[in-house]
């Protein structure tokens, strides 16, 4: 069998460890050049394939290549880019299995969420059918931890742990200022349809009357009177309320709170946000003084406080895919599965693409508690273990070294540009 | 000399370290028992003085006590309450003495900013007069980095680390995305009437075109035609911008960006918030997709990646200051001295306190750049050293394991209360 490229991709919004499954796909393919040739990388994900722009990952340095593994963001670049159905869009497979042939890649490694392992099934089906079988191998990857068969995403267990330290921190922070100054504290974090990173917060309380006291899920809708009694109760109790705050928080219409409808003074609407809406909402009710934090990128690039356990796996899987597509695998997903033991261990095993594709894993109802405020003991023995462990990256002058890339891109073969839609 | 007994109160917004300070003053007082009897903490600052709620420090083991050094926010509470002049407040002097007599108390360890240093000042020179001499000493902490003498301020250091390395971390995210995502991000900072903690974001550009391409100075007039054009070239050169921005960033007239005025969709005034209405200019003018991150509490509390340099001085301030006290000193600050050499070091020496009181530090305007957007090789020679260094706390299961106090109050011995208007 004469040796093929392979290539890689990063899709959607990045996270604080999508660069370590990079790291596991190209150091295991360099590991077997035998039987693997180059590692190309898309330039700005899909999109670098489209456009024929691929960078040549031989030309990074071991040290650079292994710097991946504490870098956060998308080093090559990534998009949201989502390829619709062939039967709309056939010419952009066409395209994609073009430059795949143009640069004998035989491998496509995609790392993101639910879209790009669809992508990747379509990608494994149509060159098939079109005489040119690749070895698609979806690499998973979304912090809204909303992949299903896996137990938990990489890229998840990192933006838990550091929105579990940061509302440890701001708690600790209200709790020493409240006798005068900030009575109720809301943090917003990322999770547009689920609550998995909200109930994150929910590892800062390690006992009784510990922070967060208020968790505002997705899957629970907005109740404005008994939310406020529960603040006043709190603030009450304890002398301050901290609150985290899903970005998805929606009203039982399903009417988003961000998109609760303000206007700026030249009557422009604005776009709002979770936080802003709750604070006032709290200062018009309540009248206590609030403060309020958006997170925004922050919470998924932290690559600073980073989980081990979120950086081993994410590894793990980039390793595995390279290793599923030498044993013959196609259309396949490297899967975290938890051990039964007490103790938590974690083995990588195979999903089918077909089984993952286009479906989003939901939080149990379970893991909220009654009152829809908190998080139950079984979803913090869920969530526990994967923030376990700091994985800190090197620094120099107080700055964390993260690894910056050459990327030498791969001379174009194919004579025609194509134009991709944004 | 019959052993007195010491007082320690944390005074205004608390930061990752003012709790290094405390327990640099206690274990310091420990170690001198042969001179110092106990040490009280004002339970939520000096409202605890004035209330007669004081903790016992004794009541803590060893273990808590240096627990302080790695716990953020104010362990014993914080508060704002500014006591105004003596001719005016007479009262509150008179009952702060009168609560220091009645506990045997000789020594006065205030920790915070200017407000504080002029209290202490003013106790000093009280109590004097009344017949019961204490020994005030003030102990140096903000995040604002404004006191004068001093070289820096405990606690600037790390929010000055923090959000530099978060400065670094969004922008890697936005540049691995901005091909088909979000083209400008700005993250809001803290520093109302100075712009060191924005400045702070400099440090993430450690070779040219990183980010942040834009740093908006309270200092600097905010000139909404410069800023756009400056937005937009450079997203055309670089595929996008990143912007931290202080709170305090005010238009020519001193109006603040923040109070730009938008109304919700009930027609009640919004409080705004600089980096979104700057996110909605940028939307507004050049059409660019934007993110923003307010990190509020977040950066001051952000104890998991303090700045060593900022603990070690943190905890020596603390330690001088009772020191200068068995030394006899009054009305006294310890301060931070920088070497000369070329490599960076620090001593402690002496800041008297009616040279401290009421004068802030203001940014050297040769510390930013002419455009007016950014910090020059002088600032950065400055703030470099105050971020060097990592101090993590331990953690278990994931979450750092910050300090708690039992805060055994002491039994009250005056017969009157005192009503602290708040």
């Amino acid at each position: 069998m004469a040796k093929k490229n392979a290539f890689y991709a990063q899709s959607g919004g990045v996270t604080a460890v999508i660069n370590a499954s990079a790291a596991g796909v190209i150091e295991t393919c360099r590991a077997h050049s035998d039987r693997i040739g180059k590692v190309y990388a898309g330039s700005n994900g899909i999109i670098g394939a489209l456009r024929e722009e691929l960078i040549d990952t031989g030309k990074e340095s071991a040290q650079a290549i292994h710097g991946l593994k504490y870098t956060p963001s998308g080093a090559f670049g990534s998009c949201r880019y989502k390829l619709k159905g062939v039967d709309q869009h056939r010419a952009e497979y066409e395209r994609l299995i073009e430059v795949f042939r143009a640069h004998n890649i035989g491998y496509f490694f995609y790392n993101g969420g639910g879209d790009s392992a669809d992508t990747c099934l379509k990608i494994s089906q149509l060159s098939e059918t079109m005489g040119y079988p690749i070895q698609a191998i979806h690499v998973p990857k979304t912090v809204d931890n909303d992949l299903p068969i896996t137990d938990n995403s990489p890229g998840f267990g990192s933006v838990a742990k550091y929105v579990a330290i940061s509302t440890k921190e701001a708690a600790l922070d209200v709790a020493s200022m409240c006798e005068t100054s900030t009575k109720v504290f809301i943090l917003e974090v990322m999770g547009r349809h689920a609550g998995w990173i909200a109930a994150a917060g929910g590892l800062a309380a390690e006992q009784d009357g510990d922070a967060p006291h208020i968790i505002i899920f997705p899957e629970i809708a907005f109740d404005k009177a008994k939310f406020l009694k529960r603040v006043k109760e709190t603030v009450q109790k304890n002398g301050y309320c901290v609150i985290v705050a899903s970005e998805g928080a929606q009203y039982k219409d399903g009417t988003f709170l961000a998109d609760a409808g303000t206007v700026d003074a030249f009557g422009h609407k604005q776009l709002g946000g979770v936080a802003p809406t709750l604070a006032q909402l709290v200062k018009d009710e309540l009248g206590y003084k609030y403060h309020w934090a958006l997170a925004d990128y922050l919470q998924r690039a932290a690559r600073h406080i980073a989980s081990a356990t979120d950086v081993d796996q994410a590894y793990a899987v980039g390793k595995a895919a390279v290793e599923m597509a030498l044993a013959g695998k196609n259309a396949v997903m490297p899967a975290i599965t938890r051990g039964k033991g007490k103790k938590y261990s974690w083995t990588i095993t195979e999903a089918p693409l077909a089984k993952v594709a286009n479906v989003e894993k939901k939080m149990p109802r379970d893991y909220i508690t009654k009152d829809g405020y908190g998080i139950t003991a079984a979803c913090r023995e869920y969530l526990s273990p994967l923030i376990q462990g700091e994985d800190y990256p090197p620094y120099k002058n107080g700055i964390p070294q993260y690894t910056r890339l050459k990327k030498v891109m791969v001379p174009k073969k194919l004579k025609n540009d194509f134009k991709v839609s944004k």
